[in-house]
């Protein structure tokens, strides 16, 4: 008997990797602008002071603003660090059954990450062979549902209808839709949380609103649902917006004009970047997110991955069954991807 | 069945109030100083691009700082958003076992929640009667230990020759010192974390570095504690640290100087305190935080505590068991503690 024995063993998520120094970095799904210049003003102000006390446990100014820019009652808006933060506290809230949790096989790595940490029962249901969900398959006995929408990595979005269908068909579970990338074009399930109490719908500042290194991550439901997510948090942890993260979120929400006017180009660069890539070889799905998920015809996907690597072009590859043989290319600045097509246009006519 | 029937039911952690407006607050102990003036400097100055991106996922340049500071090797830091974080996280890690983790009966009320929300089965040790530890008593088969030093919220010090004997003795559990108040005149016990693999120590920028609105805590330990503690904290969430926190907590620890002196002056009013809180009848053990726990000999705690909140000034009551007849009494500034005095000195002399 030793004190190791009374560790829990567990086997973290990788995420992509952070190069430093002068790299393209397209395999993490970041924006490629800035946070708006308001959030600088915000940071130039500050007065610290405030830094010495306890911020507000609900994530104060940050939260009533989600709640007026989402239109819901504040008890229905959660915040947390990152979306991350906010998914992990959902699965320990809400996942405490016999039953399986189903999410899609190809889907985010974390949620079987956070399913095996927590002890939480699941099952992946596989995508069809074009990558899209099977409605049918999650009207089956389950201890909770988990769907991205848009999907990653695959970058494919499903109707609203479809959602609405998979929810209803669920009113015994808590389901919960991850749309991290929902700003690039699709349709949120926000309006459905008046509809359904077991609806959570999570969202982040990371990707749309360019603060990944703010860490801001929220979630929107039922007065009952929210409640019971916050009794979990405030067992883990009160205090986890710091103040200057939520002076920041604040600062960045406030911005519609610059969210829009960069969310903007963001797409205009992926729908460029979807036809440089067909040209090149490469087929996908079309994607509503700020990344494309594509193969390429007669170049291996790993072969593409490391090229671009040396070249100082980082893309995400998984060596994982049903998708080794893709890339997942975050969209960059037009000159970033043309920095990439450039290369791409010699490598794969060697 | 009901989706609620899935979801964990907990009992919450109930901070201390946070009241807004003009108000003595002594009541969370909070630092009554402002964070280092460096600390706005860097915020002035600061690059809102590099928000965009990720950030380290260990804490980047503030676990390179606390790892000069404190003379260990990186892979010896942990750092997490404020010390519950850290602690929770331990938790979590370390006491996977059937056998009871113990703490004592008067502590910090935080470990009871993650006891209960990750399942782990507890037994609290009475404090003595005079509020001390006895170490013997932690002698005895667990599943892990937790004793903070100073003890919250008694403020009394335990000797690190009977905190080396308790670890000593437990070779086989992890044992954590919870050192959120070690700052405040008490003998820290990293340099025994050289000497025992399974001993994690626990600290925080939130009391003697005036960055509670910050969230940083932080551990220390050796590298295959610290690299279970990394495993589960990257199941949970791979970006806790935000890179504004980072960059604050970074300014704070290099301002040695400006951390020396406050901690000097909430040292220098916590004696005075205590010499004029026995004059007003009294009684405490003494402190090694920036606290005092104190008992009146004649009129109920809850009845002071009550008169000085409707006089705005708070400080933290508890209506627990053996601590009713207790008030904690933040160290505030001299301004502060004289406001407290002056009433205090009306009120008990009715």
């Amino acid at each position: 008997m030793s004190w190791e024995d009374k560790v829990r063993k567990v086997i973290p998520y990788v995420p992509g990797e952070q190069p430093v120094g002068k790299v393209i970095k397209l395999n993490t799904n970041e924006n490629p602008y800035p946070p708006s210049p308001k959030v600088a003003q915000v940071l130039k102000e500050y007065d610290i002071d405030d830094l010495r006390k306890y911020p507000d446990i609900y994530g104060g100014e940050l939260r009533d603003k989600l709640s007026e820019r989402y239109g819901l009652d504040k008890d229905r808006v959660f915040v947390g660090v990152g979306s991350d933060d906010v998914l992990a506290t959902a699965f320990l809230a809400f996942f405490d059954s016999d039953s399986p949790v189903i999410f899609p096989d190809i889907t985010y790595s974390f949620y079987d990450v956070w399913a095996q940490l927590y002890r939480i029962p699941y099952r992946v249901i596989p995508l069809n062979d074009d990558f899209r969900i099977n409605r049918e398959d999650y009207v089956t006995q389950n201890g909770g549902i988990v769907i991205p929408n848009p999907n990653a990595p695959t970058g494919v979005e499903k109707s609203v209808e479809d959602l609405e269908y998979i929810i209803s068909n669920n009113p015994d579970s808590v389901v919960i839709i991850d749309e991290a990338y929902i700003d690039f074009g699709g349709r949120s399930v926000v309006p459905l949380t008046d509809k359904y109490e077991n609806l959570l719908v999570v969202q982040t500042f990371s990707k749309s609103r360019s603060l990944a290194g703010g860490r801001i991550g929220m979630a929107f439901g039922s007065k009952k649902l929210i409640g019971y997510l916050n009794d979990v948090k405030f067992s883990i942890n009160s205090y986890t917006m710091n103040r200057l993260t939520v002076a920041a979120g604040v600062a960045a929400l406030e911005d519609e004009e610059y969210f829009e006017e960069t969310v903007g180009k963001v797409i205009a660069t992926r729908q460029r970047s979807a036809i440089r890539l067909r040209e090149l070889g490469f087929e996908f799905p079309e994607s509503s997110t700020n990344f494309i998920f594509a193969r390429h015809k007669s170049v291996p996907a790993e072969e593409i991955f490391s090229a671009l690597k040396k070249e100082g072009i980082y893309v995400r590859w998984w060596n994982k069954p049903r998708i080794n043989d893709h890339l997942r290319i975050s969209i960059g600045t037009d000159e970033e991807m043309d920095a990439m097509f450039g290369f791409l246009a010699d490598f794969l006519n060697r």
